[in-house]
C-alpha cells in the first residue's frame, strides 16, 4: 500500500509535521496488524500487555533521551498544550497565589490567560513592544510567585531561547516546538510540556515531564483529571490514554535513540538551520523577520522585501514539491519549519528555490 | 503490508475495540499517504484544507446519523469521557447549583464525584445496592438542579437502558459505550457525550453533540479549554485536535452510513445480542450477571456457576481466536463485547466454544 513520497513532498509544516519515514511505515503496519499480534493497534485495550509495554517504553525514552533525574515521572494526556497552559496554575499555584510569566507571543499569551483565571500572573517580561520578534534578556523572576513560566521556542514569531532562563521559584517551560532538538538540563525545571505534534509524535497528546515534589503544594482541590499527581500515580493510564498517538511517540523517540539522540539531532537541526539561515542572509530578496541572536532552529520567519514577488516566489517553491512555508495567518510572510525529522535534503531545494528565485528576479 | 487476521482474532475487547476492517486498510494508507497528497495524515497541518474538510464531515456524520437538529453542534476533544465527566458540570452546574445523577456504575460514580468537586450532585436513582446489576427505573428529577446526568450503557455491569429516563431540567447523557448502536431523539438531550474508542473510533478523542442554546447559563468564567461553547465556535478547531483520531471517527461513520445507518446496525446488534444471551441462557453451565430487562446489548457479562472451570474454559476460547472477554479487574468472569463492528461471526464462533465447553462438561 505504501506509496513512496520521500522525493515529491518537502514538507515544512509548522505542526502537525514530518515525522520520520520509519515512523510512518511502522505506524501503518500497527494500524493493520501490531507485532503479529492480528490485532490494529486501533482495537487493542490499553489495559492489554502489549500496550502496557508501549507506554512505558515511550515514557521511559522520554527520561532517558532527555537525562532526566530518576524520580521524575512523564505522563501522556490528550488535549494538547493549550490544556498544559490550563493545568500549570492547577497545578502549581496556590490557591489566591499568583505565577510569573515571560510573554513572547501567541502561546505565553494564552497561559498568561489561564493564570489570571486561577488566580494572577505577574509578566517579567515581555517582547510584545517589538512585534514578538526577540527573546527578552537579563528579566528577574521576584522570589514571591509560585512559578514562573515561559515558552522555550515561538512557532509563529521564529525566535528560541537559546540560553534558558532561571529563577528562584520552580520553573515550567512550554517546550512543545524545540523539545528532544537539544540537550536540557531537566533538573532545572519542576516541569516541562510539549504537544507531541512537532519533535515527539503526531498530534493528540501532550508529554508532561516533572518533579513530582514540586506537585502537592497549592491547596487545591483538583478534578482527577486535572491532577497530575494523580495521572502519574496511575502510570498515565487513570483513564484511557489517546492509545495511537503514544504509540507513534514511542516510534518517533525510538527513532531518535536510534540515529543518536539529541547529540546528533542537534547537529543535523543546526545544519538545517545553518544553511537556511545564510540564504535568506544572502539574498537581498529576502529577509529575516527576527533579531539574529534569538533566531529560532525549528521555525525560520522570513519575507519578501517586495511583497508584490510573493505570487511568483509561491509558484516556484509549490512547483518544486514544497509545502507548508506559508507565514502564521497572524504573521504574514514565510515560515519554513525545520523539525528533528525534516531532512537536510528539503532545506536544501527550498534553498535552491530561493536562489533561483533571486536569480530570476536579481 | 496487510496480514488479514480476520479469520484469526474474534476482538471482543471493552473498549478501545474492534473497528470495521475497511477502517484499519484506509487508515494506514493514510498514515502512509492522504488521498494522494503525499502526506501522511500524520503530518498535515489541521489549518489545511484536507484535514478542514475531514473535520468538517466528522461533524456532520455525527449529526445526520443520529437525526440531531441543525443548531445542536458537535465538537471533538481530547481526554476521553472522564475529561466530560469534568466538562458537565462546568458547563451546565450554576455556581452553587447541583446536578442530579443516576448511579448505575463505575462511570456515573466518576461522574458524580466531579459534579460534587464544581457544587453540589444528587442521587436520584442507584443500582448500587444490587451491585450495579440492574438500571433503576422509576425515579422523579427534581425541578430545582441545574442539570439531570446519566450513563446509557454500562460496560463494566453489562446494563443498558432500554427506555431513557425524561427529567424536567436539561439532561445529558454519557453515551460512549452505546452511542451509534441505535436510535436516539437527539432534542430529548442538552448533551450526548462519548468516548470515541467503541463504536466511533480509536482512543484519543471524546464527542460533545449539544444544543448551544442551554449553554452559557451558569456564570462561571470557564477557561477556553473547558468552554464547549468556545470549542463550538471554533469549529472544534480552537487548538490542535487529534487529527487522526478524528479522520479514523470520519471514515467509522462514513462506514456505518455505508452500510445503512442506525437502523441497519440495530438489527445487526439484536442479531448478536440475541444470540450470545439465548447461549448463555441454554447451557446450565453459565449463567448471566445482570437483570434480563436491563441486558447491554453491547456488553454481555456472564459468569461460569463453578469457578473451577474457569482454567479449562479459557483454554478452549483462546484456542478458537478469541480475544478481550476477560471480565472488568473490578468484577471478574466473562465480558463479550458486541460493539457496531464486531461480526456476527465472532459471536457464532463464542458460542460454539461455550456450546463445545458445556458438552465436554455436560
Amino acid at each position: 500500500m505504501s506509496v513512496d513520497t520521500s522525493a515529491r513532498v518537502h514538507n515544512f509544516s509548522a505542526g502537525p509535521c514530518i515525522l520520520p519515514k520509519e515512523v510512518f511505515e511502522k505506524s501503518a503496519q500497527a494500524v493493520m496488524d501490531l507485532d503479529g499480534s492480528g490485532l490494529s493497534i486501533l482495537e487493542i485495550s490499553h489495559r492489554s500487555k502489549p500496550f502496557i509495554a508501549i507506554m512505558e517504553k515511550a515514557r521511559a525514552l522520554v527520561k532517558e533521551l532527555l537525562g532526566a533525574p530518576d524520580h521524575y515521572q512523564v505522563v501522556f494526556l490528550g488535549g494538547g498544550a493549550s490544556m498544559g497552559f490550563h493545568l500549570v496554575p492547577q497545578n502549581f499555584m496556590r490557591t489566591g497565589g499568583k505565577g510569573a510569566y515571560a510573554h513572547t507571543g501567541e502561546w505565553s499569551k494564552r497561559a498568561i490567560a489561564e493564570a489570571k483565571l486561577a488566580g494572577d500572573a505577574v509578566v517579567v517580561a515581555s517582547s510584545e513592544d517589538k512585534n514578538f520578534n526577540y527573546i527578552p534578556k537579563g528579566f528577574t523572576v521576584p522570589k514571591e510567585v509560585d512559578y514562573f513560566h515561559f515558552t522555550s521556542n515561538n512557532t509563529i514569531f521564529g525566535t528560541q531561547y537559546k540560553a534558558f532562563p532561571t529563577s528562584p521559584v520552580p520553573m515550567v517551560c512550554d517546550m512543545s516546538s524545540d523539545i528532544f532538538s537539544r540537550p536540557v538540563n531537566v533538573s532545572d525545571f519542576a516541569m516541562i510540556y510539549a504537544g507531541a505534534q512537532k519533535n515527539m509524535g503526531p498530534a493528540g497528546a501532550t508529554m508532561y515531564l516533572f518533579d513530582p515534589g514540586a506537585l502537592g503544594k497549592t491547596g487545591r482541590k483538583l478534578s482527577p483529571m486535572m491532577d497530575l499527581a494523580n495521572h502519574a500515580a496511575k502510570e498515565s493510564m487513570y483513564n484511557t490514554p489517546p492509545v495511537f498517538p503514544v504509540y507513534v511517540i514511542m516510534l518517533t523517540l525510538e527513532w531518535l535513540k536510534g540515529i543518536g539522540g539529541i547529540a546528533e539531532i542537534q547537529k543535523r537541526n543546526a545544519a538545517k538551520a545553518e544553511l537556511l539561515y545564510a540564504t535568506i542572509d544572502r539574498l537581498p530578496l529576502f529577509e529575516g523577520t527576527t533579531a539574529r541572536e534569538d533566531r529560532s532552529e525549528m521555525n525560520a520567519t522570513f519575507v519578501l522585501k517586495d511583497k508584490n514577488l510573493e505570487p511568483a516566489f509561491d509558484e516556484l517553491w509549490k512547483e518544486a514539491g514544497i509545502s507548508g512555508i506559508r507565514g502564521h495567518r497572524s504573521v504574514g510572510g514565510y515560515r519554513a519549519s525545520l523539525y528533528n525529522a525534516l531532512p537536510l535534503e528539503s532545506v536544501k531545494a527550498l534553498a535552491e528555490v530561493m536562489e533561483e528565485f533571486a536569480k530570476r528576479n536579481g
